[in-house]
């Protein structure tokens, strides 16, 4: 039953329907072509291609942190082959927002294709700051826009919709094209008591859901959480709270530096109670002087003090905005939980406010920072103590709301792991959506959409490129193959010489272990395998010529399995030959 | 202020408070001395001495996991030095429940330590099999008990008292000594409705209260959850409802192996539901098997059938009972995920519940297994979608009654990070004890409690062990700091052969590498770096005694450097000189 819910790739049978189903229009339709390049089946580096009638546009360009078992890697973007393939037919590049999930692969892409990039203000002053640091500002023709703007490229015209998101100036986008219009939704919630600005522009969505809307592509992240999200003013009112717990103590809160919305509720709440505030956490400061310089942010100047001027102050008189609500561990929060902190030192005068719920994967670092900040004596409020955060991503009621306003003809969950997006789809359904005209995509698909119906239509190049130090994609599976062996047990190497012309062994076979044990307490292990090793040798010594890449084979798999035996574990094994 | 209200080791000035305080009485009375060697501070390995008139008694003897940073360990239990060293002390082991963290170190420690071990059936139960695997059944002497025995061991009585967890046959103890009565609640809940024998018996805590206790160790795992841990009788309610959804779909259900409660309730509710019942995964079929031959388990026999004969049945009539509800890799769960289970293909006639919260480090996981579930067309229900897992630790109503009932002069807070304890000690203040009366330890310090005091007298040795195959201890801080390296940028080995005789160099500089690039497509960078070892030996070319680990250390540095500089990466570089 449920494998006739939802249109998958895989499934032959409902391609064939979609197919069967479009065949009934005998009317060709003009399709507009979407292809994901990140941000289906996973969370982070989102980027969608449309494509009408040989133009395209590009809608964000993310990066997204490693997993786990990507050993040393610093960041993840998206495959951009098919990007640069194409790149004369791309028109524009257009911004929802100024989180890393939407812009981190921006220098990336933008080092090898010309292309204007609209964002709006508060958006490209993020980018001109990461451009910055590739010393790329100059090169890069970074426009700005602003909702309800009708930005045309090629055959499609771009409408910005102002949505509320955790940080200011994000934006839905209607693309209207030949094929229909097609919105997406980009990250938002629905606000309906925002701290700044309006609510999310539901009026224009529901003009574009009463002329017609032939796609609609809408954010998963919190299709699993039931109801609606919170407003960010009750962030405030829970701060107000915590601001009269922490009396004469000093206040220090760390939270997202791109949430400038909780930072001006933070430097409202300074005036209300008398304090100054100051700064610490590179991100941080560099976020909030463009946000005062674009004004975003707004307070009496006498509120702001450099932190070096913190020490004339009573604790009852500071808060202190930071870096580190994930814990992470070079961030001024988890330097100053290490007492490791070059300006600020922790202690019983400290109340301390973690502004931000962990993301997977990162509660033991938040758990350490936390235990850190309480054995220096500071009351911490962290996690569900208090209300201190609330999400910027739709709940469930407001999903069903945007797609109650929208009607579109066919939905695409977007923005979430597989999990999301088929919660997501289900929640289309129960709006009444019908499961044929809801589509689970994966990145690299070719979807055709048109009034007469919305086929897969084959794939395009996609993946991760994995950035190492100045290396972008230089890193591959087997370099990360090594590195997670290496990382396991450790390594040893065994190094012999032997003499070019007469194939006789000069020297060694020595051993030289690193991460595998302890040396000067495993000899007899050592020369054991060094015994292994030299066996292999004598077996040989008597061939003047040598297939080296057999004998280094025998070595491995015979010092492998002493090592083995006798520790139960695997380090790599590396035979290295001299010869002289 | 904060700084005032609990002791600590590290706070000289509230030690001597302590001793002031002790000094005002002056008749001098016994003590009982309490050393912790794991769970204070951290999560796991609990284990705690006790020492009173030159007698000492152990209580638990647990095992952790590696955290994150710890490459390639399997295991980490407590550091026995100080156990080992009082061995002759030693009058018997006491375990209070049969989960890893409890009974995970016995065989390291029990293969060095000839000591009676005291637990109750299914404890011991656990405990044999444990001890089957590292073939010391036969050398262990592992004794019954129940609660209600009093076992006198040297000058002290140990009296185990009946609590509810999610494992069956879970007990405190009171430690009944010359010093004054000590409680350990082990790990517990309040249960007012079990599903099976008795809620915990707060009867005798509370005459434990009347009669004096002078101190008592608290679970303090949920000291952060606010009111009372739900029934475990409330997951079998979920699981009623789910069972009636899942309708002719076969239902997998993942829980922990040693949850008997909860397999008791899913074979109550199979007859019901005119269900058969397999099993999958390895502890899985052990732990049942063992609880069904110890009377923990209890079905009609036709109820159970072996994995191969589910095939013989429609979907319908089948509930499978798995491991994996961690997301663990090598789990049954996770290779059905996977299509890799070697008797049970996951497809759209599949209801599956994941009947667990996932670990904090392991939610990755578990979202992958999710994943790939749903990929295969299951229906999955996890984390909070309906109520199929309770906690089996106390909340902190539950922590406040049992301080009520036992009402100890003196309160520890054990079983948690700093953070729970910190919150567990602000919870016997709000019941009225005096903070000075409350100490937050760490593990190895000497905590001498007598009914005139409470003070830290010093520190024995104490740590981590960490296990590595067969290694127990073998692999130290180093071995661990090469792992790190080497799996974050991964290694190049610069070898080289040179004439013992004449110091001239014969062959190489040659350079091998893994993990650090792909190689092919970095000739020029491996080059480069040749050079720059070619150039050390080429500047100590006319010495004839040469110092090996001066130019090798230069040789390291000035090939890391150019490495760093072209990729900004730190491989571990490696050199090897043969001299022949």
């Amino acid at each position: 039953m449920e494998k006739r819910r939802y249109s998958r790739i895989d499934e032959n049978d409902q391609i064939n329907e979609i197919r069967a189903k479009a065949k009934k229009i005998t009317q060709p339709a003009v399709p507009i072509r979407m292809i994901s390049l990140g941000g289906l089946n996973e969370i982070g580096k989102n980027m969608t291609l449309f494509d009408c009638q040989g133009d395209m546009i590009i809608v964000d360009c993310g990066s997204t942190f490693p997993d786990d078992e990507m050993y040393g890697i610093d960041l993840v973007i998206p495959d951009f082959t098919y990007v640069l393939e194409n790149a004369d037919r791309i028109k524009g590049l257009f911004i929802t927002h100024g989180h890393e999930d939407h812009i981190g692969g921006l220098p990336y892409l933008l080092k090898d294709l010309q292309v204007p990039v609209y964002a709006t203000r508060l958006t490209k002053g993020l980018i001109e700051n990461k451009l910055e640091e590739f010393n790329m500002v100059r090169t890069v023709d970074l426009r700005e826009i602003a909702p309800g703007d009708r930005i045309r490229r090629g055959c499609m015209t771009v409408v910005p919709i102002h949505v509320n998101h955790s940080i200011p100036d994000a934006v839905g986008l209607a693309i209207e094209s030949p094929a229909g219009t097609v919105i997406t939704t980009g990250d938002f919630k629905i606000d309906l008591t925002p701290t700044q600005g309006e609510t999310t522009d539901l009026k224009t969505f529901a003009e574009y859901g009463t002329k017609g809307v032939l796609a609609l592509l809408q954010d998963s992240t919190n299709s699993e959480r039931r109801g609606s999200s919170a407003s960010e003013r009750m962030v405030g009112r829970s701060f107000e709270t915590l601001f009269r717990m922490a009396g004469d103590r000093r206040i220090i809160i760390a939270t997202f530096a791109s949430n400038i919305y909780r930072i001006q509720q933070i430097l409202d709440l300074a005036i209300r109670y008398d304090r100054k505030v100051t700064v610490s956490g590179r991100s941080m400061i560099k976020n909030i002087e463009m946000a005062f310089q674009l004004g975003y942010l707004h307070t009496p100047k006498d509120i702001m003090i450099p932190p070096e001027e913190e020490k004339n102050y009573d604790p009852g008189q500071i808060i202190i905005i930071t870096t580190g609500s994930q814990g992470e561990p070079l961030s001024a929060l988890s330097r100053m939980s290490g007492g490791m902190h070059r300006q600020f030192s922790i202690g019983p005068d400290d109340f301390i406010i973690i502004s931000a719920t962990p993301i997977p994967g990162n509660e033991k670092m938040v758990t350490k920072v936390v235990n850190g900040l309480l054995k220096l004596g500071a009351e911490v409020i962290y996690e569900s103590m208090y209300d201190v955060h609330v999400s910027g991503h739709a709940y469930q009621e407001e999903l069903k709301l945007m797609l109650k306003l929208v009607r579109p003809k066919y939905f695409i969950p977007v923005h979430g792991e597989y999990k999301h997006l088929k919660r997501h789809a289900y929640i289309a359904e129960t709006t009444g959506m019908d499961p044929m005209d809801i589509h689970l995509g994966s990145i690299g698909e070719v979807l055709s959409i048109s009034e007469t119906g919305m086929k897969v239509e084959g794939s395009v190049p996609s993946g991760q490129l994995l950035i190492d130090g100045y290396g972008v994609g230089d890193v591959g599976s087997v370099v990360l193959r090594d590195r997670h062996h290496l990382s396991h047990d450790g390594l040893v190497v065994v190094v012999f010489s032997v003499s070019r012309q007469t194939g006789r062994l000069l020297a060694g076979p020595d051993i030289v272990s690193r991460g595998f044990v302890y040396v000067k307490a495993s000899e007899e292990l050592i020369a054991e395998a060094r015994s292994e090793a030299t066996a292999v040798l004598d077996r040989y010594r008597d061939y003047v010529y040598k297939d080296w890449a057999v004998i280094k084979s025998k070595i491995r798999d015979r010092v492998s399995n002493v090592l083995y035996k006798r520790t139960k574990r695997n380090p790599m094994v590396l035979p290295i030959v001299m010869e002289i």
